[in-house]
């Protein structure tokens, strides 16, 4: 990958753009980035701007080939080079996740699950699910470096903790907690409650403005 | 809710502000900026920013009382008033999000999931999961205004205009295509495929800075 700074938003946007064009009919061989900014509703100095970041192949009235800047995006994003993770969680929702396959196409693998509720290994649809006394063996054998944490809020940093002790420098945390951890580990929070909150605050503005 | 104008990073940080402090030991009646960001790692200025804005019960050499900047920072993110949301979806996933209670602590209570791959209604865990051809009564007679979207990328726009049509003004989007809505729809885009692509960014730039 090319080491390009890039702002988050911007970051937000390349999956965006490249649904759009992957989802465009199969005729469609060039586009411009007025096209792609219209059908998105976003500005077209920022959607120029973005694509000339990562991807050097748009011609002055043709655009950009489609193809081209599809694989131009993926590589942008590195959605190519897979790393594996492993996920610590319970019950159901450690299973779905496990089995969820929209992590494979931004390029994670999850290979294993470890269940903090259950001390004996369990197969589940062809891939196995351990008790949490397999993961520092696998992890090192594997050298697993991204840990995904969809156990309950308060059994958060100790799994953190152990992650981290079995060599993963790289935590998706999907609790709603912070999460202490030495410097060097990359955590990656997933906050629902700031969703909630921002479709919440946005719905609500809205009806005052209505209101008036 | 007060309208505080308030950036989307300090938004993204009230939720960890309000867990860090309900997880403090039942003894810690105050709590100051300066315990806060040194235990979240952040910076004082931010942090003490952050809750001017939401609490005005700060105290020189006191801190704030820990039960009445939670209670500010609930009412900052309006987390008492629960919104009603529907979920759309189909199979396993559908089932799992349904009875996931992560969402209510945040002021979301789904009262009903819709299965695009069923034509009957079935029950689980005591909760109703009925066929689309209910959506629009359901979302009508419930005066829903919140619709959370899981189903294949390829269904998520049809499924969108559907809620849209029934009165839906708030889209929770889970998939990683870009919908189209009318002006006044809120959507908010959860893409885990920005978080995978900044953790592997975040991981490999950090490779690349021990290799020199």
């Amino acid at each position: 990958m090319e080491s390009v700074k890039v702002s988050n938003n911007m970051l937000a946007r390349m999956p965006v753009y490249l649904n759009y064009i992957k989802g465009l009919p199969k005729s469609t061989q060039n586009i411009s980035a007025t096209k792609i900014a219209n059908a998105l509703g976003l500005g077209e100095v920022s959607v120029r701007k973005d694509l000339a970041k990562v991807s050097d192949a748009g011609r002055c009235k043709m655009g950009y080939s489609c193809d081209v800047l599809i694989s131009d995006i993926e590589n942008f994003l590195d959605i190519k080079s897979m790393m594996n993770a492993v996920v610590v969680g319970k019950g159901e929702l450690l299973q779905v996740v496990f089995h969820y396959e929209g992590f494979e196409s931004a390029g994670l693998n999850i290979v294993a699950a470890f269940d903090v509720a259950s001390g004996k290994k369990r197969n589940s649809l062809n891939k196995n699910i351990y008790p949490m006394s397999n993961l520092e063996s696998f992890c090192k054998e594997q050298e697993i470096r991204i840990g995904i944490i969809l156990v309950p809020p308060e059994e958060a940093q100790e799994v953190c903790d152990q992650l981290i002790s079995v060599g993963v420098d790289g935590i998706w945390n999907f609790t709603p907690i912070h999460l202490n951890v030495p410097e060097g580990v990359v955590v990656q929070n997933e906050s629902f409650a700031v969703s909630i909150t921002k479709m919440k605050m946005q719905l609500k503005e809205k009806d005052t403005v209505c209101e008036l």
